[in-house]
């Protein structure tokens, strides 16, 4: 595996790999690597000649209040297990190098933000447009990796990429969890031991609300309402949303019907954890 | 010459130049062609394997109150020009082809739009930023070609690029004139006669300013008096914007040195007329 720093060097090779004709599999991540991430890379090395992963914390992306400064970081640890997930180059610029001055072009995106973690996090998904169109721009990927736990921002990319005809195409992958249910995240790391504990009743609480809809309920504001119940009662963190959404429109339903999204969002004392699960209902 | 209609096909074309290894010259264009179009479509053609060119009058670079139903258009002429010019495909997509639904994503200029154009035209260049991003991506070119008497855009089309690592190459080519140094344009067909005879003393205001620069006035405002005396005296329309800038930043400068650019805009009866010079000062 070959570690690219510079934008120059990471784009010589993209024209390199497009010469000879090869396909090449990208995985952006933030690093501090999981299992969710391996799940990508294995796939994305898997379906493709070359899989490229990109370790970059994004300032953009991140609020004046968010945790830019403290997000888990452990480089030498995500090379190795990079390394083992078959990574062929990782992508690991620094800010200076991403955005060597102010820009003159921002991203905004106008559809699928207001709802989920869009609507606590203003602009954090302009900062990820942004962010994707450099890293798509030099790596050049055939295909590109999303895990389904960030289903809202695997949602605008799919905007994006169509938008804009990017020449690219979006893999969502399903999420991946721990034997007790709970989703694999970098920030995981950062609950109590009786956080740690109470936290898979957010899947849980997303397998009560599918169940609802396998059992015939059609109405979205119920189905909410039953998940909702179940976090009060099992969890101790504030609940920051229960939503029922069309996927990956991401707009209200006045039935359930279609694809829809069921997602939770839960704040514990030093992590805010996320969980959805995409359904197919049929008409 | 081929004739592409579809996004999908000429996208197809696209993966295909590029997996045989050629280089690719791309001319955007809202077509009505003159030689100034010629003059880039000649250049692609020579300095790269395969010439594309669009005609695509662009819907989002029109403010409400501009020519956008009446932008002069004529396919069938522009067709043999491109041909003759040495465009190998001609991307000729239709509105629904290319906004096929709302965009979920914007993309605003941030900079190098407060001025020139830029200032009467609030919202025109992110529109051109849209579509050349749509463009870019669907043709994947490896050289664009912009003329020089849109500095302004070729600016921003720089900033584009390099502040989105676009994987594109911007060619900037001088402005093509008339005998008489009126540049040439597709809306110069809507002067009055009596206009068209005025209309070179807008480029020989800049070859006045030009003069004051060579003869070392340093002074940016004495030179905008000047260049804007003399198309007061010499000009029935109204003059818009007479202004002096650092070139590509487009910032005011206290005193002329390096890159400058010296660039006038004239509101006739029927058409608004610009044109510009950029010149090395030195320092």
């Amino acid at each position: 595996m070959k570690i690219v720093k510079s934008v120059a060097e990471m784009s010589e090779i993209a024209r390199r790999l497009k010469r000879e004709g090869k396909t090449v599999g990208f995985v952006p991540t933030m690093g501090y690597l999981h299992e969710g991430h391996l799940a990508l890379m294995e796939r994305a090395r898997k379906e493709n000649d070359v899989a490229v992963a990109s370790i970059f914390v994004n300032p953009l992306q991140f609020g004046p209040n968010e945790d830019y400064e403290t997000y888990p970081r452990d480089f030498e640890r995500d090379k190795r297990l990079a390394e083992g997930a078959g990574i062929g180059y990782l992508f690991h610029p620094d800010v200076k190098e991403m955005y060597p001055r102010e820009l003159s072009v921002t991203v905004k995106v106008v559809k699928r933000t207001d709802v989920l973690c869009g609507r606590s996090r203003p602009g954090h998904f302009d900062g990820v447009a942004v962010v994707l169109l450099k890293l798509f721009s030099i790596i050049q990927p055939t295909r590109a990796y999303f895990g389904m736990k960030d289903a809202q921002q695997a949602a605008i990319v799919g905007a994006l990429i169509e938008d804009l005809n990017l020449p690219v195409e979006l893999v969502p992958v399903e999420t991946v969890r721990e034997k007790d249910g709970l989703a694999k995240s970098s920030r995981n790391v950062r609950l109590t031991p009786e956080e740690r504990e109470e936290a898979p009743h957010l899947y849980r609480s997303l397998l009560l609300g599918k169940s609802l809809v396998e059992k015939g309920e059609k109405d979205p504001e119920k189905i909410a309402g039953a998940i909702k119940d179940y976090l009060t009662e099992n969890v101790s963190g504030e609940i920051d949303y229960v939503e029922v959404l069309a996927y990956p429109e991401l707009v209200p339903l006045p039935e359930i019907r279609g694809r829809v999204i069921l997602a939770v969002a839960v704040k514990f004392s030093n992590a805010r954890l996320i969980d959805n699960i995409v359904l197919e209902t049929g008409e």
